[in-house]
């Protein structure tokens, strides 16, 4: 007998599940809603986090965060156009992601938790970073699928050569963008970067795309991820260098900020979701997409 | 006999000078004011320059565009906490700069001419972004004078092998980084960084510092910039690779929106002040900086 699926239609019924442990992956749940990346430092380094973010929008897209130090209930919001209040109701941003991970000085010490109630503390900040889920939607409306969709992996995900600008405590310490990849044949790219292209606060266009943009990302081989799965052709066989109908396309990646928080190895304790269990928000992409094109403050 | 000193102690006198043809470089004058560069694009570049600045915020800070298609005087402003009133009263942006240059096609075809008023359009969209002066003024007031004002020099500048996110039109032809250069000793480096870092508006902290910064850059050699003049030791001697006490600190620069528009090629007239030759605001550095340090929205 398996147990009766949750409501998870709408953000607050995904909230609600992630809460009661009912949920793992927030993967397709909710439909439209934004999903969002978890960074809980501690305070003092808060304001350099946020630095890292306005200096790196693309990899680091910065969504909200605590609306005070401590709170992990009332959210304070950098989208454009979107009040503190619209982001998410009853929110407890310490048991509403599915699952978590815990950092000591950089150290992973506890992996996919249910909770981070125990762990957190009045002098935490808790960060909402923007992910690809939303830009992802509108290239399958566009009937442009991301491959690892239709072959239902997960998306491969690169360490890049390219440097993440500094700031503060983050960056100076050779941080580097996490790209992900979603190969596309030549002919469709114009119109993969045009789609994509308005979800400022999700990652936007691609960063760089080609063959050549593999080596000079500083990728080594394009089938070997360092996160998620490998890519493949339609027939789900590996890429072969040069191929036009496989192009390789680099989108930054919400991996990244939280590669550059491990790589400051801060003191005291960090944490966030385990990778692909997301906090889902109230707000949907087309509530956020006419403020970001209209790029108004 | 010399001509009358015109008054160049506020922002207002400088534009009156300026559309009075009656002065040149901007530099040192009305300290305290924020100083702009200036870009004039066809209204259809427009969305993509600002998704350019969007994306790449620390070499292209954007601070204020025409309010609407066509408008040489009244602003929108993109400063956080600057209202579009408070930016520049009884501006012309077509007049108040002291020089401009013309290009068409890509190519310049005037050359330091007094006024634009004849090759403006309605179609045009000017865009001011963000100038280091601002920061270099922290840096004297916190006794850390940037070398080039010390030995009275124009910063050196150099295009860098940094590239730009791309955004629409723009980057996608290998557009990089310029930056901008001061030495500084090892054991300043730190202040240098902490007193920079929140002009956020005006590209902010270093983005790489260290004799092997220039070679990640792509910079040949350190003492042959692209723009500006050679960088000294206090001596005015060449800097000497691996020099502990001339350390090559770079920043952003704004001469970088400049080269990706004119890698661009864009059909049509575009326009720009010619380097030097600024427009100055009505907003001070001191009417900016508490609202970046705030990060408010």
């Amino acid at each position: 007998m398996s147990l009766p699926l949750p409501q998870v239609a709408t953000a607050a019924q995904v909230r609600a599940a992630a809460r009661a442990n009912a949920i793992l992956s927030t993967s397709g749940l909710a439909p439209g809603y934004i999903q969002a990346n978890l960074i809980v430092l501690p305070s003092r380094f808060a304001q350099d986090f946020r630095t890292l973010c306005a200096r790196n929008p693309v990899p680091c897209p910065l969504l909200a965060e605590s609306a005070y130090v401590g709170s992990y209930s009332a959210l304070k919001s950098w989208i454009s156009g979107i009040t503190d209040e619209q982001l998410a109701g009853d929110l407890d941003i310490r048991t509403d992601a599915p699952r978590y991970n815990v950092y000591e000085g950089g150290t992973l010490v506890q992996s996919h938790v249910e909770d981070i109630t125990s762990t957190w503390t009045p002098d935490h900040v808790a960060f909402l970073v923007g992910c690809s889920y939303s830009f992802e939607a509108a290239l399958t409306a566009a009937a442009l699928p991301p491959r690892h969709t239709v072959l239902d992996r997960v998306v491969p995900m690169y360490r890049s050569s390219l440097p993440l600008l500094p700031a503060g405590v983050f960056g100076g310490n050779k941080a580097t963008f996490v790209v992900s990849m979603r190969p596309y044949p030549r002919s469709q790219i114009r119109t993969v970067r045009d789609v994509t292209r308005p979800y400022i606060t999700t990652h936007g266009e691609p960063i760089a795309w080609g063959w050549d943009a593999v080596k000079a990302l500083g990728i080594e081989d394009v089938n070997v991820p360092d996160w998620g799965e490998a890519p493949a052709t339609t027939d789900g066989a590996p890429l072969v260098p040069g191929d036009e109908e496989n192009i390789p396309v680099f989108w930054g990646c919400g991996v990244t900020p939280q590669e550059a928080v491990m790589r400051a190895q801060l003191p005291g304790i960090v944490m966030g979701h385990a990778p692909g269990h997301m906090i889902v928000l109230d707000v949907k992409d087309s509530d956020v997409l006419p403020a970001i094109a209209s790029n108004a403050k």
